[in-house]
């Protein structure tokens, strides 16, 4: 039986990885910054990378907290905003751990429809003016997880003043954005809000180091900042000095730029694979290429049970995630195919497999 | 003015971390398994390292979790056993951060004396005998912190008694076991208790690796340890891969026994000279000499008041931990010294401020 392969998770392949220029950040990450490395340090993260990332946003260092990867993030922010019974808005579909949490968190879950520019806004509208006050509006607004579709930049404009009007604060969680691989980076909500601290923005190295360095942060104002530094303290002592340590060298002597160059070619060679294989072999399927990111959802004609496609994909040696584990309600013919882990010279033969999948469903 | 000599911090100082060998692990880490320190793994930790620790206690490797630090590990494994109201045992004095935790946690604390050769035990079985039904007992049985004692094999097997008869889990929390450098290593509870699953034990490679690497664990009953797994995956999907790759080549290398024959050595002439110095500088001062870790307890004379001591030794350039941190009540006259902090060159003249201190405030 040939080996699986899983358009499943939401992780990098080893080709794309640098791992030769991590080897050298840690060797030099051991040999400038011994103390800074190795000690504790504090719940802020490493010194010196705060202030790199900082610097990248054009903010101060206290507006900065870096983490154990920023699903880390995700739940301190979320202790710290969401008490049990709170309305949150998340994007239908959203990344299924986001939702998971946030459930566990005793939130009040509004699932608002995510269209190919973005979250429908005036959905989002209505919801408001029909007096719901959420603690939170929770949006991936490059390459979503699982769409892969971008916000266009007069929604976050308008995502921006309804948050204005209505006093929530909108968690800006973007690990995708230096993965774009066609078109113009938009700027993020947390620029366009110029400092009137009304988005909380997340990101990470998953993307462009490497998922196993679990290093993520949050940028948003200090107070709040400041007390997000409290619960880590409280939970962790301290995040990964090391980890954070290897990050920073890695960020500081252009390795970074090279990996990023490395992952957009690679990635934007695989949705191009992605779609010729779709055409070919599932052309009933209907989906938007994405301009970058990991994640390229695909909508399979009306009446199929996506749970039957995924029973046979077993058989068929092909991994997907059902576009059901995305939502509360609904998407039964959906699912989320993930390129990033696989080479492009597998993607056809993955995509005849999960086309013999869903013959095998009907 | 000088710099300030830090008795406060429980850290060691940098002159006893391996960095040279830390650095050829991280390199061989990256060399040998590249794939697996840099994808995202599972919440169990990093497979070769949870199988080392595995093999070191004689347990399964399912008995074993691998976390970002044992404080993250005291957190889930909290959240698993006790909920608001529950009474929770711990000594007295007890990790101020454990005390923090279980409060915030809503545990209703009952804090039991600690003896010089650990935890009352008669006071804990009146306790019990009262009818306290405690979710679980927290201990430090090797070179406790605060209090530098070790739990002598006598209690060990007395608490693990009381603990089948009363339904309790003991949590043997045991970061410094290793960093023993007088008289012989006592058995731990994990393994007096002979897998009737009355123990869960955690540890930690911040004591014998460096605590800016952030690795620790938990080691229990499978049913446990699979609980805890999926609070750590739905908290932060992974820990930290490349940290646990690279202190699993640091102890497979035979660097981490090394590491730790130098700490040893090195905290054992601070003791000796932390105790010279308080017999010239401090002869009222009442200690017992721990055998190993990183902190002892000192009791100043009755009618001390060790907040006017702590102030005072600000302006004399020395700090130290206020005994009445680790405790709910009571213990003004008492305060902890970490030496590990401490080159053995500053003991003296750390003690000697701590002296002037001690004198300003009386």
């Amino acid at each position: 039986m040939s080996d699986v392969i899983s358009f499943a998770r939401g992780a990098p392949s080893l080709d794309i990885i640098d791992v030769d220029g991590l080897k050298a950040a840690a060797a030099r990450a051991f040999e400038r910054d011994p103390g800074g490395a190795t000690a504790y340090g504090t719940s802020i993260g490493y010194v010196p990378l705060r202030a790199y990332i900082a610097q990248q946003h054009g903010v101060e260092p206290e507006q900065v907290l870096v983490t154990n990867g920023s699903m880390q993030a995700d739940a301190f922010l979320f202790n710290h905003l969401v008490s049990p019974g709170d309305p949150v808005v998340v994007e239908k579909p959203t990344y299924d751990r986001t939702l998971l949490n946030l459930r566990s968190h005793g939130a009040d879950v509004r699932m608002v429809s995510l269209e190919h520019d973005g979250i429908d806004v005036e959905e989002l509208r209505t919801l408001l003016q029909d007096g719901v006050k959420p603690a939170l509006a929770h949006i991936i607004p490059n390459f979503q997880n699982p769409a892969g579709y971008t916000l266009s930049l007069a929604k976050r404009h308008a995502l921006l003043e309804l948050a204005g009007e209505h006093g929530f604060t909108i968690f800006e969680d973007d690990p995708y954005i230096s993965i774009r691989f066609t078109g113009e980076t938009l700027p993020r909500m947390l620029d366009l809000d110029e400092g009137a601290g009304r988005v909380i923005y997340a990101s990470s190295f998953s993307k462009t180091v490497c998922p196993g360095i679990r290093v993520g942060y949050l940028v948003g104002p200090a107070e709040a900042i400041n007390a997000v530094a409290k619960q880590a303290t409280n939970t962790y002592i301290s995040p990964n000095m090391v980890a954070q340590a290897i990050v920073h060298e890695f960020c500081v002597s252009g390795a970074i730029d090279r990996s990023i160059e490395t992952v957009r070619a690679a990635l934007s060679e695989r949705v191009a694979a992605l779609t010729t294989a779709l055409r070919e072999h599932l052309p009933d399927a209907r989906y938007t290429a994405p301009e970058g990111g990991y994640f390229m959802w695909v909508e399979l004609p009306e009446g199929t049970d996506v749970a039957a496609v995924f029973a046979a994909a077993a058989k068929h040696d092909v991994a997907f995630v059902k576009g059901t584990d995305f939502l509360l309600e609904g998407g039964e013919n959906t699912l989320r195919l993930a390129y990033s882990g696989v080479p492009v010279g597998q993607i056809d033969e993955g995509v005849r497999r999960l086309a013999a999948a869903v013959a095998d469903a009907a």
